[in-house]
């Protein structure tokens, strides 16, 4: 992966985003810069998850904190590079490859920057195939990973390591709390996995679909083909919906950005959508108040012409948009993973009904 | 130091305490036990702050957390010991003793109980001379030392490690919401120190004197003499006023106890007396709203008969008590101490008057 393959990867990371994850902007801009440095040049191998060894140490990494505040709060750079180093050292181990926690949004990019200045591969794949708001929302913990090792630091130097933690949940609790105090932005590294549990853990493949997602959305807008349509097939994903924003209720409450999203039909289109969201889109309804989408499966709102992922902090009234409907990937749809990132663990009552794979070609709604 | 001296420490430390500190009888009891163990029997090793060798390693311990949680949230006991071995792991160094960071209160224990425990000697002395609520408030912080290394540990086996922490401020901040998370109470351990630095930023020979100062109180309650005066004697200190509790004010804010109390002479004295604390006892005034005594010099509430240590949390009407005013210690008497520690530090606009220390047996009121 190099210096080419970035903004396609930006692109395509926003869309899995899923309205949450934070804008990959700044962090497209820094990996940019690394990789136009001599020494980064050759950018980064990625490592398909099948082939890490059963012994190889493994390290996720990705930043912490309010999207809105690192917008503003430029990191280092380098935080998530020296909480593997901290986990190194206190673990007695080298770390052999570093894989991102999250490939929705903007931590899609800090694995790479990681290892490119570490000069260590990237695994091909993350711990979500979304954007989550809290650590223990990994397939990581979800497949059994204990909090042995995490470290969190920010661009003063500061550190803190976290070791034996009792559950994934105190992990983000703490490191929740440490990340406020050092102003809201922090990088951070957990937990420390070997091979074999690592390629069970990690959903795969999922930074060469972000490329993949990008790069047919730019190649699209070159074309006549429709940029919406080449998400949907790269996705076996499917459109929910057009229309207009019609309505954003939005308000802050518990550290969430929790609101509501309608949605009108235009162009001779009837019909409402309403989505619910905490950071991310996570149930779609339709007028009847029926859901026909649900957190694990991928709520996306993009621009109906474009396919330019819309944050949930940037919906406006009036924009013209496509909600697409991504069926999650398996490792996020079993009873383990649902009762961490099901629609009751976020406080809603709809039951999970899986979106089917849609047929290629038949994404219209 | 053995099992004989822990009551009368545990009194000498109530009464160091001032008001705050939280109640070494659990502490003590755990000590009791540790000490009655075959292994132990023969106590621990107190060595004299200026017999450190300039290179030996020395860290600080103690509990941090609301003393009324840990009166109730038992800890483990070796929380303290783990957290001085993630440092030994992390810093790559063997630590050669341990000192308190809190005289008064129920700190006064760990430090024995962690010597023990890791048969290390224990410094006879420690970072405050008294009791203060945050870490950044003790002098191996006042006199330049860095949180370079700090662990928090939990009865559970949670361990939260502090590197390069850039202020005093931010790792008390940051312990403090680590506290809360592990549910009120945990061990900690900080700084790690050279002996050289340590010989000058610890306060010297406080353990003697708490337990000096117990062992006085104890034998004078045993015949005629009066414990109180011991207690002056033994401190330089006098009777700042005698008489009855007839007022207390209390509320928790900011994640302290506030409050003010209120004394009226009795036996045919007359005036009042007025303290304001904020866990500790911070301000004696005196009925024109003069200061008597401020922080940091020690402002003592005991029974007027036994010299029994009151806490600021179990002052009630009715109380017949004295206030004694107890010189500080020089190192927390200079500008650089006063702007940590001084009664401006705790949002008081009286400047710091120095108690002048009393000659001996002139400490009535």
């Amino acid at each position: 992966m190099t210096v080419g393959d970035v903004r396609d990867l930006a692109v395509g990371a926003g869309i899995l985003g899923t309205g949450g994850g934070g804008d990959p902007r700044l962090g497209r801009l820094r990996l940019r810069r690394i990789f136009e440095d001599d020494t980064h040049a050759d950018g980064v191998d990625l490592v398909a998850v099948e082939d890490l060894p059963d012994d190889a140490h493994v390290v996720g990494v990705g930043g912490m904190g309010a999207p809105t505040v690192s917008d503003e709060k430029f990191s280092k750079g380098d935080e998530e590079l020296r909480g593997l180093r901290a986990i190194e050292d206190l673990a007695g181990v080298e770390v052999d490859a570093v894989v991102g926690f999250e490939i929705g949004g903007k931590n899609s990019m800090a694995p790479l920057s990681t290892g490119a200045l570490a000069d260590l591969p990237v695994v091909d794949g993350d711990g979500m195939g979304r954007a989550f708001p809290e650590l223990q929302m990994t397939t990581f913990f979800i497949y059994g990973g204990t909090a042995n090792y995490a470290a969190l630091t920010d661009e003063r130097g500061n550190q803190v390591i976290y070791r034996d933690i009792d559950s994934p949940e105190r992990l983000e609790n703490l490191a929740r709390a440490n990340t406020v105090e050092v102003g809201g932005r922090a990088g951070v590294a957990f937990p420390l996995m070997d091979g074999a549990f690592a390629r069970d853990a990690i959903i795969p493949d999922t930074v060469t679909l972000a490329g993949d997602l990008g790069r047919r959305v730019r190649e699209a807008r070159r074309t006549d083909a429709d940029p919406v349509a080449e998400v949907c097939a790269a996705t076996a994903g499917r459109r929910l919906f057009e229309g207009k924003v019609t309505d954003v209720y939005r308000r802050t409450t518990e550290g969430f950005a929790r609101g509501t999203v309608t949605l009108e039909g235009i162009d001779g289109a009837t019909g409402e959508l309403r989505i619910e969201l905490q950071n991310e889109f996570l149930v779609a309804l339709d007028e009847a108040d029926d859901p026909v989408a649900t957190v694990p499966d991928l709520i996306c709102l993009v621009d109906r012409d474009t396919a330019a992922p819309i944050p949930s902090s940037a919906v406006r009234y009036g924009q013209r948009v496509a909600v697409l409907g991504i069926p999650a990937h398996d490792e996020l749809t079993t009873d383990a993973a649902l009762s961490v990132i099901g629609p009751a663990a976020f406080g809603y009552d709809y039951a999970y009904d899986p979106l089917e794979p849609a047929p290629s070609g038949e994404d219209a709604p």
